[in-house]
This record gives C-alpha cells, structure tokens and sequence, in this order.
C-alpha cells in the first residue's frame, strides 16, 4: 500500500515542538505534525471553580478551537454561532481529560491551569497534536511554579501523548492525515503514557466497523507512535522534562 | 467481590424495554436498566440538513437530555443556561453516529430521523441505554415508513447496542451503576452490532490508566453484555426485528 | 351535543396521579389526564434568589417544558432556539403563581422549591395538569422536610388544582382535549382551592369573544371539575393530605 | 375610601392619547394614563411567518419592552440579560391576541403587523395602557393601507380596549397605580371590545384569593373603564375611527 | 450649495433640550435635534464593576438603543437578534469616553452612573445628539448627590457636547442629516469641551478619503456646532450648570 | 525623551509581513510589528449578503479576535461569554470600513470576502496592524481571482495602512506598546491610502483632551508612520503589488 503523502502505514507525519512560542502565557508551544499546527498555551488562574473552592484541590480545564482560516472552507467562529459547536466541545473535553491524568491535582493548590488549544491550520489529527503539545505547555508552566518556588516538586506522574491510527482501504495505518481521516472505515484517537498505559480510547466506526484482531493492530500502531511522540516531547522539554515523575516518596499515591 | 447491588462482575441490571411507549412519535420506547430509565423516540421530517439537500440521502441526527428530576441535585435546564452543556453534546454526537451506523442512509429518501434521548431517571448507564432503546425505536418508526409503502424494505443492516464496563476495585465489571461509574478508575462505553463487531469504543482513565490485558477483558465483558441487550431487543421488536439485514441483494454494500 | 370522545359537556377525562414516580426528587407525581401525561417535580435547594436574601422568607419557582415525542410534529427543544419560548414562558409563570398563592413562604425558611413539570405527551390541558399534578410533588416535598423535623409544622394553608374549560360549537365544556382546544372559540384556565375560591383565570377570545353569561357557565364548570380533581389529589395524598391547612393558631394570617 | 392619588374606586386616571406621534412607522401613538408613559407603533412589513405563506392571510405580532428608565430602579435591558424575561414575554403575547382578535386577518393580504410598546415611564397598567395605545397606532396603519388603495375597506370589526382592576383594601378599584397594584390582594387585566364582550381575563390572586362575588364587581369596573377608553380612541381616531366596522355585507362572517 | 433642508453648510438644526424628562431617574433629558429624537437618562448604581471594588473609584457606562419604530425600516429588537449590533456597541462606547472625560471618577465613590440613551426617532446624528443629551441628564444625577450631600461638589471638570460634520457634494458641512448622512463621502462625529479641545474624533471616508485641508474645515465647522451646543446645554441646566468646574483648589488635578 | 523600548518619538518598531502564510486561505500573511502578531487570513465565499442579492455587487466583511493566550491575563474567549464584546465589535467595524475603501465592490462580483485577523500575541496596536496586515491578505486573494480568470484585473485602487500614534508624556509618539498605549493621554489610530489621504480617524482622549496643535502633529507622525508600512507592503507583495490601481480608464471613477 502507498500512502497518499509516501509514507509508510507504520510512520508519524515529521513532528516538530516550538516550546515558549508565546511571551505572555507561562507555558506555550506549537506544535507542528505533517500540515496540521496548532498553538498551545497554558495559563495559571489563581481561582478554581466552585465546587472546589476550600478542598486545597486545582483543577485543569482545556479550550479548543480553529481559526477560521484554518480549513479549506472557512470556519464560522463560536462566536458568531452563538455556542460552541458540538465536536469542539467532545475535543476539549477529551484534552481535559487527558491531561489531568497526569497531574497530582491535589498538590497544585487551588488554582486552575487553563489549557488553550488552537488550529492555525489543519490537515488531520488535531486533537491529538492538540495533547501532545498542550501537554508540552502544561509541564512549562508547571515548571515555573517550581521554579518561583510556589511549588516543591513539579507534580506530574508522568507523560502524555495522543495519536490518531485508523484502517484505510483495509489497512490499519498511524496518524493520519485529512484525506486519509475523511476516507477511513475506522479513526480512533489514543492518549497514552510514558509506560505503555492507555489513558484514553476512542474509536468510532461511523462508516464501518472493526472486529477484535483490526482494534489490536491499531492499538500497536498508537503505542509505536505515542512512544515517539513521547522522545520528541523530551527533547523539547529538555532539563524540565527529566523532573516528570520526581515525587517525594511521601507523596505517592 | 461483592458489587454495591449485589450482582455478579459480569450481570447485567434488569433490563426492560417498553415499545410505542408514546402515541405521537413513529417510534418510540422507554428502557429502564436498573434504576437508569430513559425515554427515546424516532421521529421523522421530511426535510434534510443543507448539506444534503439534492443528494437523494437521509440523515439520522440525535439529541440527549436530562430532566431536571432525573439526578439527586436538581440538573439545571440547558435552556436555562443558555447552552447545551458539554457532557451531553458529546453524548448526542455518540448516540448518532452509533444508530448512522446501522442505516443505509442512501436508502431512506431525503427525510431526516429525529433521536431524542430524555433521561427521566439516571443510576448510570444513561448514553448506553439511549442507544439501546433508541435504536427499537429507530427500527419502529423505519418499520412504519416501509408498512405504509414509503419505502420497499427496512434499510437498516444489523442491530446495535451499547453497554457500559469499567474497572472498580481492581476488577473489570459489566454495567456499572452510577456509584460505581463514580468511583470507578476506568470507564468504557462499547457499542457493538449482532455480528459482535465493534461499532464505537469510548474508554477513559481520568482517576487511573489501563493496560492492555485490563482493556481485552473489558472488550470481552461487553461483548456478553451486548449480546444479552441485542436479544431483549429482538424481543421488544417481535415481527418486526426479523426484517432488519434483510436487504435486497442488488442494494447490498 | 357529543363530544370528540364521547364525553358530556361537563365531564373530566380520566384522571390518574401516581405519587413518588421519581426516586431523586424529594416530590414527584405522573398526572395522567386522558392522552395527557405530565412528570411533575418537586426538590429543595438551600438557598434563595438574591431579593430574598437575609429575610427568612422561601420562594417556590417553576419551569414548564414538553419533551420533542410529546406533539404530533417535532417539538424544537429550547436549548436548541437558544430561548425558552414566549408560552413556555407564560405557562410557568402561571404555575409558579399557582402554587406559591397556597404556601407560607415566610414559613419555610430560606429555601427555593423547585418545580418541574415536564409533558411527555401531551392532549390538550398541560398547564393545569402541570399545577394539579405539581400541587401533589410540593405537598410530598413539604412532607419530607416536617418529617425530618426540618419544620414544625407543613405550611400549606389550601388546596389548588387547575383545569381548563371553553366554548366549542357554542357550548361551554370542561377538559378540552387538544382538538376541542385547537377549534375553540374562547379557552379559559382556572385555578382553584379548595373553598371554593378563585386563584387565577386566564381567560382568551383569540377567534372570538364572551359574554358575561357564557363566562358564568364556563365558571361553574371549572368549579365542578376543580371539585373533582382535588378529591383525586387527597386519594393520592392519602394521610398527607390530611396535614394541608393545619397551621397553628399563632401562625394564622 | 380614599385612594393614594385621591380617586374614587372606579374612576380612571386621567388618559392622553397622541395620534401620529413618530413620523416614520404607519400608525403611532404616545397613550399616558396617569404617570404611565407608552409609545406604541404599528409597522408594516410585506412578509407574513412561514406558517402563513400561500396562505393569503396576514398576521399580527407584537413586542413589548420597557426602556432602562422608565422604572424606579433600573431594568436591565433584555439584550444584556440576552434573553427576554418571561413577564416581558406574557405581556407581549397577551397585546398580540387581543389587537388580532379585532382583525379579519384572511382580508389584509399577506402582511405582517409588528406592534411595538415601548414604556418610558412607567407607574401601573402599562400593558393594558399598551393594548388601548397600540390599538389606535394600528387602526391609523391599517388606514393608510386602506387610503392608498392597497386595501378595499378596513378590515377592523370592533374596538378593542384594555384596563386593570383589582381588590386593594377589601375594595375593587379601576386602573390600579403602582403603588396599589404592588399592595392589592387580586390584580386582573381585562381587555373587552365596544360591544362589552370579554376578549381576554387575567385575573391572579398571588397575594389571595377571590370569590365569585369579588370576581362580578371587578368585571363591571372593567366595563366602565373600557367604554371610557373607547371613547377617548374615537376621539383620538376622529373620521378614521368611523370606518371601524364598516366591513361589505358579502365580507361578514 | 443649498443644502436639503435650505440649512446653510455651517448651521444646526434646531435643537431642544427638556430636562427633566422622565420621573423616575435621577437625571433625565430629551434632546431634539430636527426630527432626529432621543431620550437619555442617568442612574445611579451603588455598586461597581469587579476591577474597581475597593478603589474608591467610580464608573460611567453607556448603553444606546434605537426604538423599533425610529426608523424607516422597522428596526428588529437587539433583543429578538440575541445579541447587540456592532453598530450599537461601537456608539455605545463612544458615549461612555466622551461622558467619562468630563468625570472625576476617584471623587464620586464606588457609584455606576449608568446612562441609557434611546433613540425614538432617528434622522441623523443620533450618537452626537445622545452625547450633548446624556451629558444634561449626567450633570443633574450628579446634582442630585451633591444636594443630598452625598459629594460635597459636583466633580465635572467640563462641558462635553458632540456634533457630527461630514463632506456632502464636495463642500463641508455641519450637522447632517440622514440623507446627508447617507450619501455623504466623509462623516466625521467630533465630541469637544468648553475650552474647544478635542476629546474624541471618529472620522471615516467609507465611500472616499479626504485630505489635510478638508480635514482642518471639518474641525472648524465641529468648533463652532459645539459652542452652540454648549451654549443650549448651560441654558438648559441653568444655576447648576454653573457649578460645573467648581472643584476646590485642593482637589485639582 | 527616550521610549520604553530605546525608540524615537517618530520611530516604527520593527515590522515583518509574511505573506502566504497559511495553506487553506487565497490570501494571508503574518504581520508582526515588534511583539505585536496577528494572523490575517482573506477567504472567498461565492455568496453575499442579503441587501446586495442581484445587485452584482461584492463585499467585504472583517473579524477580529484574540487567542486566549496572546495577552498577559488570559483573554476569555467570545463563544465562552456568549457574546463578541463591544472592543472587537468596534475594532472589526474599522477593519471592515477602511479595506471596502480600497476596492471597487461593484467589480468584484456577488462575492464575500471574509477577513480574518486573530492576534496571537499582543502588544500594543492590533487594530492597526490588522489592517495593514490583512490589505495584503486581501490583494493576494483578489490576485488569486484575476490568474484564474475570474476577473479581468485587480480591482483595488490604492494601497491602505493604519498605525496608532498619541501624546505619551506630553510628547507625539508614533507607533505605541502595549505600556505606552495604557498610559498615553491621547490615542489616535489613523489609516491612510498611498496618495497621503485619510480614511479613517478615530483619537480618543479618554484620560484627557487634545487640542488642534496636538492633533496636527500626531498626523504628521501618522503620514511618516503609513508611508513606511506601504513600502513594506510593496516588498512583500512583490509583483502583484504593481497592479494595484491598474484599472482600464474606462471603469475608473
């Protein structure tokens, strides 16, 4: 099988992470996979929502959105529909999830980390470049409540990825690209960890379906893949990563 | 393990399905599942969303909601807020795309069938029952456009059902009830067809992660609970169930 | 004159209350008046709206809705207008009136009683089968918090059931269903207690007008079914009901 | 008794109607009664709903809003609250069916009427006062359809006129002032043609109730105040008012 | 050039201002400008926005609406759109920093003055008119509370009026009107002080630009149209005028 | 004086045009003027208005926004309050009336150009950077339409650039940051065409007034400021450049 962009049905689109893109949010990055690229932020609110004001608990809640001109027809804002339009709404919800997975939310005190995803141009996978970068801003931020010294430790578990595998012409293929996510009989999107756990699993076979051997094959495909997105992520945080997953033993779970 | 209701990890709750349960609707059941009960109907508009117009193909579109009364605290009306909340746009695009995938769309006409899911009582499982019940009352009203000659057969090609499974205390569990989907470190909702082919896998870790050995029995879990649901299912539908895959060999796929 | 249903001029359609429908909301009741059917809730939040704030006194509000499947064609849920609509609006003004016309709210203490009534089908009398059946929930409701010792005594000073009655090929009638109603010339709402007295009439001639004579008529119909329904209410309350009015003498007005 | 502002108990505060108050709509009319300010105005748009289309049938709708102003303490527009409150919504409703009850709406073509009342000050009785203003803006709108050949006669039956009474003090009173409306035990609105028919009751005992007898001295206080109001729009109206009624024998009902 | 209404290309239109207007707010004014009408009031709030609480420090905020009927073509409720017009936000702000110009803010305590200006008939130069209007009925509120003793002197620097010039037929001119307006190349809206400085300019050459030189004859027409504006308003406000930039020495900037 | 940033009174910060910046859009650009950066995006829809239907008339329509991360305290998005705030209203207004300025509407054809301007940082003169950055946005879309044969040459008659100039500190500055702008005393933003001519003027001295001196010198600093940005404007269009302004003689003005 030849891909539409040559690549082979095992291999990521070229990966690239812009770290500290912004000057005003305390973590950002862009992050770049194939044509798809998305600017991530996150933002420390010292305020959590009501239902968690006196628990000593925070919280992290996830924003995602596409500039207009991002897609080939252009995209009528939020704003001028009046609501948040139901598919935006699953992915920010899916990014919020993710992300608090990995995070000691009961050791960043009672703020709120504001997690914004935005498409400048999109050509597939969005929301799963929108974790993988996101989580690249969330650990920048984290960082520099550490560093300040608001925070003893940076109370992050332990990486988070996400990639998108499908099966395309009857082939089970990694990170697919939009003609390719157009097409698919299945697209699922998987956010995993640095020790091969899933975190997060959706699979839709709106034009199809999948048996139980086609789900293992993609599942491996997003395990190779999310281990790669996970070196890059790495490379970008570079010193600051290496401090993921340093809690005290008292701390444990 | 002894679950909070006494039932065995892989026990359904009791499942009733009351079809024609209203009289305005072409379609229309109320699926009590446990304490969960929801009331779904098919209703059916002669007019297709813009993007279809012209194409000669219908739509399935479907829409999720919970009474005010349905949960412990009073849930705030979405028209009240002034926007449908996050948690069931996600649901509703869920519901839709698991009922879109047993319809040939291209073979009911320009007509666009209304789901509506109204959660009267919720004890967890509300998303997986509404695509139970609703798909009897998908197949009742496609049932009343063939018998007053609309259309020449049944076009919907296999059953559909959905079932919640997840891990509490350790152990993979079928059908969780709401304190169990509360205290649960993973939760899944699997919507499968009668072939036990998988039609949508949503699974998250929000409190935990899972492995690969944990999400095999799960996936084995719902496969025994769908197949249960598909045959009440049969049941509720009589007659009527017998002509669904029943599809002319020259329309076939 | 025979009527669409064969009922005479002056009589109810069938009328079914069932008590402690719903397991969350501390009051709840399905009335059922002929095809009519109406879920009715009734739960307590702690707090009060601002206005209230400070002054020991409770408030009581409403919110009326039909679900989708309850009408021939399609009802567009609010949250989707984006509005609550202009009768939605008007309905449950006129049964938050209703009810709170019969409560000592500087007797409850600073709480809101929240009422629902929500149509799941629906033939013609919603809005007074709403205030009927609501009328049982808040008694329920009020019960729960005497019970608990949350107050010394249950502060309902009467007893109010609502009905409708009209003009319709020139005579008056009671209970119009929905095509007497569509088709009437004058249709009038009337909540009552149970001495006999006049809470609301909301009386409209929209494709016509009414003398002072057919006004009367239409009065004592309203009395007769008022009558009736109230003795419908007391079965369902069985003992409760027997508390309705039993204020002591240094809380009297 | 004596009352707030010296009147007797079925007397009328003093009315003002001014014909022809703006330059651009086809009818308008400043009305005060007492204190209370209203302009009301009647537009002509050449669309009708699309429930009416190829139906050759017009339609009559009418908004009601009250300026920032026009109350002691601020009302907040509906545009900030972004949805228009619910009184707001019953009193628009309530002038939409009493102004169409007057109008052959099969003999003005397809049309649409906008209605709007628009309080500048405010001090009781201001939808009433909106009634019996916006009556004359709209027999002057329909004139000018009539003047200009676009209609063969008028097609206006009866008057019609709106006034409140109530029980303020154990006494009924006509046209209640704030200051008494927000004290009296009963408020009703009543809007009556010059035939002395009823068009529409409303009667609330939100603060009480009120017995037959009660309810028979209100309505014949509500009959005087309305022949005094139709009195004073012939009077506004001049020649114009002549031709109401005036309907071809072949055109009757 | 003879203008439409045979004005010369430097003279206003007549201009009335009623003080007074309204009896409910603190200040009130209905100024008239030709044909073109609006009603502008001020009220005070004792409360401000969140980022002033605890400053001492008040706020001056705006809101500018048209009437239904001020125009031509009826104009649909911001209301009914469910959101505020652009046009409207635009003038509305433009109000707000002409008046707040004028205010010493940290010497009127944690008040909202809250001014609504509503067009009820339109014919050109309604945000100029709102401005030299608003600003009567802000003065007078603002009386108010220094003879309550609530401010020990009124903390208005200055006079503030506005006017709108333009370029029409190639010759500038003052004061247009709508149809000058409307097919004028420039239109500049231009709010000064009584010393005859700048506070804000708005000027746009939507169908056109223009140069230096007209630019410089537009600012003198602006000059003069304010001066008499100012002269109307100190007649209007009389022996309180004269308290305006009475701020005792101490207190000066 | 020297400036925040080591800048001359009349000096630009350093600007970069990036034009074809994103791949979806017929036209766009990056534009950054020293922090400042917004992405302009121009996109063609073969439909129009309502009020222009038939008239074989074009038109252009702008949007304005900021990304949650591109100020210091992040910015909540319009779709999460539910409304476009008044401050984008009036910036996309400007954006919109100074590029129709330039193009020839009636030889555009019954297309809508949609702009775009979403600032992904901010500092200080976004409204004015949007402008210059989407004019080239615009003239490659237009481009795109002319090589396609969709139109017969570019029809945009001059260049269009805006910059922000005030009084910071009692001095004329041209170009002003974010600090300078929160703490100017006068703030003029000014576009301008390539002949030296005014399109648009909008100064405003919320914090104090200005006078006519004042004024003549901030346009001086505005004139040298807009000169420059056209010159860059040229370089980055490059040959396309060159055809603005090329209209046949006979469809000139």
């Amino acid at each position: 099988m030849q891909r539409i962009d040559r690549r082979k049905y095992d291999e990521l689109r070229e990966v690239n992470i812009t770290r500290n893109y912004l000057k005003h949010p305390q973590g950002s990055a862009l992050i770049e996979i194939g044509e798809t690229k998305v600017i991530c932020t996150a933002m420390i609110d010292d305020k959590v929502p009501t239902f968690l004001k006196g628990t000593n608990t925070g919280w992290i809640t996830a924003e995602y959105s596409m500039l207009p001109g991002s897609t080939m027809n252009r995209k009528v804002r939020d704003s001028s529909r009046g609501k948040i339009e139901g598919r935006s709404q699953e992915i920010q919800r899916f990014i919020g999830r993710a992300l608090r997975n990995s995070v000691k939310l009961d050791k960043i005190g009672e703020r709120t980390i504001w997690i914004d995803c935005d498409v400048i141009q999109a050509d597939g996978g969005t929301r799963t470049a929108s974790i993988t970068g996101a989580y690249v801003a969330l650990v920048e931020a984290m960082n520099k409540l550490y560093v300040q010294g608001e925070l003893p430790y940076i109370p992050i578990t332990h990486y988070v990825s996400a990639i998108s595998v499908g099966i395309f012409g009857g082939v089970p293929i990694l990170d697919l690209c939009y003609i390719e996510d157009y097409k698919a009989r299945v697209d699922m999107n998987i956010a995993m960890n640095d020790r091969g756990e899933f975190i997060e699993i959706q699979g839709t076979g709106e034009k199809g379906t999948f048996t139980y051997g086609e789900l293992n094959e993609m599942l491996n495909l997003a395990k190779k893949g999310n281990e790669e997105l996970i070196r890059i992520q790495k490379r970008s945080l570079g010193d600051i990563g290496k401090l993921i997953g340093q809690i005290p033993q008292s701390e444990g779970e």
